[in-house]
């Protein structure tokens, strides 16, 4: 009982309001085999947790990061400085309540905040991986967590939730893993990359490679980084972020720190100003070669493609309880495919709810202060916990 | 009377079906005075020309080219060795009948196809322009063609038509110059540049920029070239050419010459191979520095600017006649910014023709086979020259 006592208490303390942070290693005895046939391992997890899992280990609520994002959903993030991205959602008598439920949050695998990917040690060279990192997808990082998981003793999780690429995490699980997820919330995401989205990936992956800097992906054995190209990238990719009209009110064709029109090729205009400075800030915080992988993972995401693009046979007999949202201005995942997903999981009478939220900020909506969005998690959370008995911690 | 018949003979072999070509040096004299406030000249302009002048100069057509276009709008081009590119728009017996009318296309100030711009020698020092090339402005660009017409005295235009950023230099030429244009058809265009038109723009300048190639904009110089940042702007700027849907039903997720995912950074959808193709073959036919002075020229680009952001204001007292033409599936220039244009023109009571066609095929729609643009377009002109008494050649 001392004993208990004192785990409890160590428990309580790792996951307070900091939050707990560990890299596991994994795949050391069963390597994790990829579906491009190769097999990794050992390799590292990075992973965050708050909240206390309760007795019967039924309040486990996974988020799921997207794109450029990490586990640092809570607190001071070590890589930036900043607080982390989803601290509006996530906390104290937040929607996804941590007084409630034991939230996880996973680097995904070829990430770089701790998790392996293209930047970490190959330990058969004991340099970089570089391009010798095995080209990953979505299913992969679903099929990582699922170990974290399993190393964790968790069988089951309350609740998936992410947006954008977390959001297609968060379906990914339930495909894949049906009988492990209670819940799946689906936020400005989409059920496999369209054309459009995986051509403006291959603008961002040409931009990268196109810097002299890269080396074939080996930059960091010479000590350097194609930062050029990788803002380039982060410029074309955040524009495709943000809607029209919230660019347009927010910057309109207002200048930068000047009242005419310097005639050069300066950032006359507040957004180009703002487009350059989420170019170079990005380069400090995220590793190039993790951004060809992840877009690549990304762009071979479809949820269909093993049921002949028939969608909803990917959830046929599913149980799994989904809320999906999507947002008026996202023009990167928009309206349409989350009701494509909503219409097939209403074709094979999964139980699903759905809010298309009017929000005038594009994709990045999900990552705003958004009432609504706020709202619908954390009554769709309440009333699933309730109806199946789930106690907090 | 044979003088004059031997030069109408020869009039009309210098602009039958091949056209007629010259490159004229203009602001001997009188240099342009530019926006920016420096002055340029000598200075050279190309254009081309089809069909005949008619005895009272009244039949004149002014096509403008976008931002990547040249003056070889039908025939070989000899940058390209193919077809030219609105073909389908004018020639004898089409929407812009080179029977009739006597058309004119001028390759636009800052471009790389025989008008001065930054690839041109600098006179004073001999060697390239670069970046000591003023920058310039769509208006500059008109002032240009207003010279060149001086010089071919022709007073008055029958109509300036153009698409994109010919459509922005139609307009301004009606702002500018109201007494020299009669009318004006103005197609998948807008009235100023929106944030997200400048930041699309501002990527492909920072893509070229980052190009460790560019060398500060003195390539020619060193004989070499920014091609792979030249590719990456024209990547991304070619998918705000296209719709999502026309890239869905185009491509879709089809595979290039495979039949499965070959989990590598080789172009594996068609999109990708696509969008690659479009990028290299762009850099052979356009020089880098072009490439930044003209998307600057449409940033700068407000037709409002002068008037508090009032557009009607522009175009108080006109009397040109307005065709204004929008695509559905356009969202670089959306059929809102042509129903704007339309709305200020009717508020100051000038008289416009507007039509939002159905296609699919986004904003490129304007130099693609599309039967509803040439039927307005024809009947447009058709009914103004009859109107107007305009006598073909």
């Amino acid at each position: 009982m001392i004993m208990l006592f004192f785990m409890d208490q160590n428990t309580r303390e790792k996951t307070g309001e900091d939050g707990f942070a560990e890299v596991v290693k994994l795949g050391q005895d069963q390597p994790l085999l990829l579906e491009c046939g190769e097999t990794l391992g050992p390799f590292d997890v990075a992973y965050k947790s708050w909240g206390r899992l309760n007795g019967d280990k039924s309040n486990v609520v996974l988020v799921c990061h997207a794109l450029t994002g990490d586990q640092y959903v809570r607190g001071i993030s070590p890589i930036t400085g900043k607080r982390g991205w989803w601290e509006n959602m996530v906390g104290p008598g937040k929607s996804v309540d941590t007084d409630r439920y034991h939230v996880i949050c996973i680097n995904v695998l070829g990430s770089c905040a701790g998790t392996a990917g293209p930047a970490s040690l190959n330990p058969e060279t004991g340099e970089p991986y570089g391009l010798d990192f095995p080209v990953i997808t979505i299913g992969d990082m679903v099929k990582a967590q699922a170990m974290l998981l399993d190393h964790l003793k968790i069988d089951k999780v309350f609740s998936v939730i992410g947006g954008s690429m977390g959001g297609m995490q968060a379906l990914q699980w339930a495909a894949d893993y049906p009988d492990r997820v209670d819940t799946v919330i689906a936020i400005a995401t989409t059920w496999r990359h369209s054309a459009q989205n995986i051509a403006f990936h291959e603008v961002g992956r040409q931009a990268i490679m196109a810097d002299v800097n890269w080396k074939q992906g080996r930059y960091l054995n010479h000590g350097e980084s194609p930062h050029g190209g990788l803002a380039v990238a982060r410029m074309a990719a955040h524009i495709t972020y943000m809607s029209e009209s919230g660019l347009t009110s927010r910057f309109g064709r207002a200048l930068q720190d000047r009242d005419k029109l310097a005639f050069g090729f300066d950032a006359d205009f507040q957004v180009e100003s703002y487009l350059r400075h989420q170019g170079i800030s990005f380069v400090d915080r995220f590793d190039a070669n993790s951004y060809l992988y992840i877009t690549r993972a990304m762009d071979y995401y479809d949820l269909s493609a093993s049921h002949n693009g028939v969608l909803a046979e990917t959830f046929r007999g599913t149980k799994t309880r989904f809320c999906v949202l999507s947002f008026t201005s996202d023009w990167l995942y928009t309206t349409e495919e989350s009701r494509h997903i909503v219409r097939s999981l209403n074709a094979v009478g999964a139980r699903v709810s759905f809010a298309d939220i009017e929000m005038d900020k594009g994709h990045d909506s999900f990552l705003l202060d958004c009432g609504d969005m706020f709202d619908i998690v954390k009554g769709f959370l309440k009333s699933e916990a309730e109806a199946t008995g789930v106690q907090p911690s």
